[in-house]
């Protein structure tokens, strides 16, 4: 039985007829996973529009014997400078990922390139990359599980109390996820308690939780090389007033976005979904930044969701839905599921931690 | 007092003014936060060279708080496509960092920077990162320290034996590092056990540990966005012949290669001192990769220790040394040193965990 990585090939070789191309030189190590399955820090993929015999996988001595395991369709070439290498071999019209490869490495290449003329071709693979494929959606469901179980026990079992500081509560739900199967978080996790709320990306200190604190749990664990990614924010024992008024506007905002999230659908309308909820009620410009991101291989990729985005929505795409929004030296709340967009009907909910504000 | 970035800035202005530059746009954001000591994960840097005044430290309105705690001497440009926004401001001759910059991105810089006219100018922060200032070497030395630590309490308390998996031992290494206060670990571990000891590169499984394995430990500590970098083998139970041959030839090797770190040294002098103990051995094709590299703000940088690197050794340069022979479907050794060199005088060794042959 073909590996699915064989069939992502033959969608870009399509690709790459359409755009009148030999070949494509991809070099961006997360396309050449997604192409191949190497998982290893070095390699590079010269695809072939003809097929697999034609191309070759790359990479240096180090990952000869993983190569041959994880790569064995596609004939490999060891040379230490493994695009070089491949560019070298190169014949014909051959792409290359203007969007990844630097100024400096694209002169190599073109030096290297003797028997091909080198074309700008950014953005082929992540074209396919924005529609997962069943195998994708698998680990993306694990790694959601994941995290969604290391919440739901980290709770459960006191992890999340006054006198804790924010890097112990990071640790404890990372140490978890890994625990659960994961490889690791799926990005440095934000936890950031009581003032700490209100910054949007914030690192995790020695700072210590206390009685009354909005706690905002941003993370994810790393599945088979798939990121999940989920925002909860709590409250460690009876909310305020004011706490209380924030939650629910951005979990109706919240609400909102996941309701409009559907095939078709422009993803700045979903972004406008979401933020109308907030700019109604008066806290536009605290919500700082995007509704949401495409989810996958990188944590951050396409398509965005936010008001300037040209993105439309289609069955198959992973995406977040994240409004926040952020009282400078008060607190915030930002919650964010992740979601897979469905031919019709609803979106799927990967994130199942419950949304209703949760004392703890 | 000025931060250190400041005096790092203030180099930095000296290599422009001898590259006949106005000023130089930092994109690449681990030379942003060497130079300015922003941690988040957009931002960019207008350094002029005239002074902190005309320069100018980009970043997106998540980050705004976080960049006036963290680059108070700077001011600020906030803007969601900073390194654009940053070049429609520049004039004069302005260097970019050709070896970061895609093509792509080039482009759009050009289109945005109507003042400027834009330069190649690769590697010169890189060029002021091989030397490590104090703060920087208190905190590699701090990483260090910590993986010490972490991999003496995880033999002291048990945690390499029979019955385990790669991935627990992995775990438990890296929350060990963790609770010593990392960041996190600054790769992915790499545990490797009986034959999946001669992989170089082997990322942890499930294989389970078994008495006379050799244990391959690959791992380093994260702390202050500072990576430390070691590798020692272990044996399961008393050491096989072969085993012990192996490991006594790796670790003379090694040791010809620490011996040979010094400022003013070659560094392919100094791989081919710990080389040719292997290949006088007879096993220079089982030695697959280069010696060792620099480590700092990344876990690989310049300068590069291996038979084609034109770099020579100076004082302050933080490297690994780190020869390995690996026979394929038996097993392999590899042994694994950070090392600052010092003007005169040895080397001064950062990580001190023993390098005899430990039988755990």
């Amino acid at each position: 039985m073909p590996l699915p990585t064989a069939a992502r090939r033959d969608a870009l070789r399509a690709l790459l007829r359409k755009a009148d191309l030999d070949g494509l030189l991809v070099t961006d190590l997360v396309n050449v996973r997604y192409l191949t399955g190497f998982t290893g820090s070095n390699a590079a993929l010269l695809l072939s529009a003809v097929d697999d015999a034609a191309s070759r996988f790359g990479t240096d001595g180090r990952y000869t014997s993983q190569a041959a395991t994880e790569v064995p369709d596609l004939p490999p070439v060891i040379e230490r400078s493994t695009a070089v290498a491949l560019a070298s071999r190169a014949t014909g019209r051959i792409g290359f990922e203007s969007d990844a490869v630097t100024v400096d490495a694209h002169a190599a290449l073109v030096s290297a390139a003797e028997g091909a003329t080198l074309e700008r071709a950014p953005g082929l693979v992540q074209r396919l990359r924005v529609i997962k494929d069943d195998t994708e959606l698998a680990a993306l469901r694990r790694a959601c599980a994941v995290a969604d179980t290391a919440l739901t026990d980290l709770i459960a079992e006191g992890g999340i109390r006054p006198g804790r500081t924010e890097r112990e509560v990071a640790l404890d739900l990372e140490t978890r996820m890994r625990a659960l199967g994961a490889d690791g978080p799926s990005f440095e996790s934000i936890v950031a308690a009581g003032a700490h709320s209100a910054i949007p990306h914030h690192s995790p200190t020695e700072a210590v939780l206390q009685a009354g604190d909005l706690l905002k749990l941003d993370f994810g664990a790393l599945v088979a090389g798939y990121h999940s990614d989920m925002t909860r924010t709590l409250v460690l024992g009876p909310p305020a007033d004011w706490q209380r008024e924030l939650y629910e506007l951005v979990h109706a905002a919240q609400a909102a976005g996941v309701e409009a999230v559907a095939a078709g659908t422009a993803t700045s309308a979903v972004d406008a979904a979401s933020r109308d909820v907030i700019a109604d009620a008066g806290r536009g410009p605290e919500f700082v930044h995007g509704l949401g991101h495409g989810v996958g291989l990188e944590i951050h990729e396409a398509p965005a969701l936010s008001a300037t985005s040209a993105d439309v929505l289609a069955a198959g795409m992973a995406v977040t839905v994240e409004p926040g929004v952020y009282l400078a030296g008060l607190g915030g709340v930002r919650i964010e599921d992740t979601l897979v967009v469905r031919g019709a009907g609803p979106a799927e909910l990967l994130t199942g931690f419950p949304k209703e504000l949760q004392e703890v």
